[in-house]
């Protein structure tokens, strides 16, 4: 279900580099170029062109594409150039060393990729950055984030399709009483939704809905919107007593904390929903969000972007290529509806 | 320094499987050419004449091993041939799921394989037992073990060699403080031990002992022996009281906790001192350990075991091989001493 259009006859990569170096040639860039190379190979091809350059014009791709492009167009273009894991491997350890609590990046990797990818990317982190991942997790989170990312990040769950319906019970039961004393952050919760295969959890959230009414997601919701109720209400009271807390309304960590369980539960069922929503969220803002939206559409063009198109379409009722043309601009704009299968070439 | 003597001229796997064959045939087992054909094979070998003995008479080489063989022997032979990733797996998940807090196998497979190889037995965990190693450890296993053991099993440590001697210093002091504080399951002290490569855990082990006077290992054990003599005082006013409390003595949370965090400590700096304790304390028991022996020399033979066989000898002034042959009979006996590289082949 990826986006990515790759043309029926691919161009060497030497023509490829060829094409890509004179691009860069003269005053000037040929972003359109530029695109209408990159933007249509996958991985393995982009892998060869960026060897075949290397080999070629004795310098690292990236680093012309540094040099030749700018702003949000530049950031989309270095970042789907990067192999997968290295692209992983980059946005994790921004998200790790620039730590924040409303920072999803660790967990979309550590949910939404393979077991294996996700190894590779631990892999890519060593080559990278001389430490591990979860090193750099640990050193940088703190309290309940640590507890939950940490396995998050290190972990190989199994893949099978094999399913255990008394301990999907069991667990629901689990899940069902900890979330009822409010108790988010009981490593018996995290101990389920960190090491248990996702097939397996998906049996144990549908067991929790059967056995006690409300999506387990849901329920986390409810709270939330409990908590953003108080929040509301205290906002009041401090305007009334001529007290700023927009500060604690913006990152409150039992929120946060909520918020990050609930994407574990959305990536791990319907990560094509959580990723619109993203989408849709950088996309509603006053000024979008960048680099929520390069992130996504780089990440999700060579997996499930049209998945994740298909339920924008229905939720928003307009196509996201209009949404995103509506709240982009030139290259960055064409470099997008280009990865969502939406250009010329 | 692995004990492993293959001959100069090995014969194919096709040979090796017809004189398996042979030592299986007819009344009784010709154990001798079993240990001569299978002692004498590294496990690239080993497995392709497992591959070869399942082509040629349709069934795993370890099934008819497993019916012609008995008893310590059968274990150690059987131990033998697995693949080494195989083997750690049926060895960790045989700890996981008959968890005891005395129980040092899943420290010794996280803390003395290399991380491709710890990884490596998380991928044969799945293809055995069709759940990840992880959900196995986290599943039964509670407080302050999980805490620690369940982000050892799950690491992927960086390698390299390059040390940051700011962060050991930092570190040391960080450790020391906390155990100071007896605060040995603080979230801290797990991370620092279960995330950092151990090149540089052992620089900020060196450190400890530099800046506070003591091998961190050896205050480890200060106050174990601290709570030995409690205990010890607990045993003579309860003999005086006439209260059994031999089960107390036998398996003391706290001590077994403290014994795991040594463990951990002396596998990341002398794997070879920790194993010939093992042997050691194997050996010098009122019944042997064959279980603890078996383990070792299997998972050794092809590692460091001349470099233990090396400890042991300056640490209890008697050749290993000497004290294998008192404790030891008949062909368990002669298989240790195969690959121990003592025997005549």
């Amino acid at each position: 279900m990826a986006t990515l259009r790759v043309p029926p006859a691919v161009p060497s990569p030497q023509e490829d580099c060829e094409q890509l170096h004179k691009a860069f040639e003269g005053w000037g860039t040929n972003e359109k170029l530029i695109i209408s190379v990159l933007a249509h190979r996958n991985a393995a091809q982009r892998k060869a062109i960026r060897e075949a350059y290397q080999a070629t014009y004795g310098k690292d791709l990236l680093e012309s594409l540094l040099h030749e492009t700018h702003g949000d167009f530049e950031k989309i273009v270095l970042l789907w150039t990067l192999e997968p894991s290295e692209r992983d491997a980059l946005l994790a350890n921004e998200a790790a060393t620039k730590w924040h609590p409303t920072n999803r990046v660790l967990i979309e990797i550590a949910c939404a990729r393979s077991s294996q990818d996700l190894f590779t990317v631990r892999c890519a982190y060593h080559k990278q950055y001389k430490r591990s991942l979860e090193e750099d997790v640990a050193a940088h989170t703190k309290a309940d984030f640590r507890k939950l990312l940490l396995p998050l990040v290190s972990a190989y769950r199994y893949e099978g399709e094999e399913v255990n319906m008394h301990l999907a019970k069991s667990e629901a039961k689990l899940l069902h009483d900890k979330i009822s004393e409010k108790a988010y952050s009981d490593e018996e919760v995290i101990r389920v939704l960190t090491t248990r295969s996702k097939p397996q959890l998906i049996a144990t959230f549908n067991q929790y809905n059967n056995e006690f009414g409300n999506p387990i997601n849901k329920v986390l919701k409810i709270i939330y919107f409990f908590f953003f109720f108080l929040s509301t209400h205290s906002l009041i009271l401090s305007l009334a007593l001529n007290i700023s807390s927009s500060q604690d309304l913006k990152s409150d960590p039992k929120d946060d904390y909520l918020a990050a369980l609930r994407a574990v539960v959305r990536l791990i069922c319907c990560p094509e929903k959580y990723f619109e929503k993203v989408i849709r969220l950088s996309l509603n803002k006053l000024g979008t969000d960048e680099t929520a939206l390069t992130r996504i559409v780089a990440t999700r063009a060579e997996v499930d972007l049209k998945l994740i198109k298909e339920v924008y379409q229905s939720r928003n009722s307009v196509p996201l290529e209009n949404a995103v043309k509506h709240d982009t601009h030139r290259h960055y704009e064409d470099m997008l509806l280009a990865l969502l299968g939406s250009d010329q070439n």
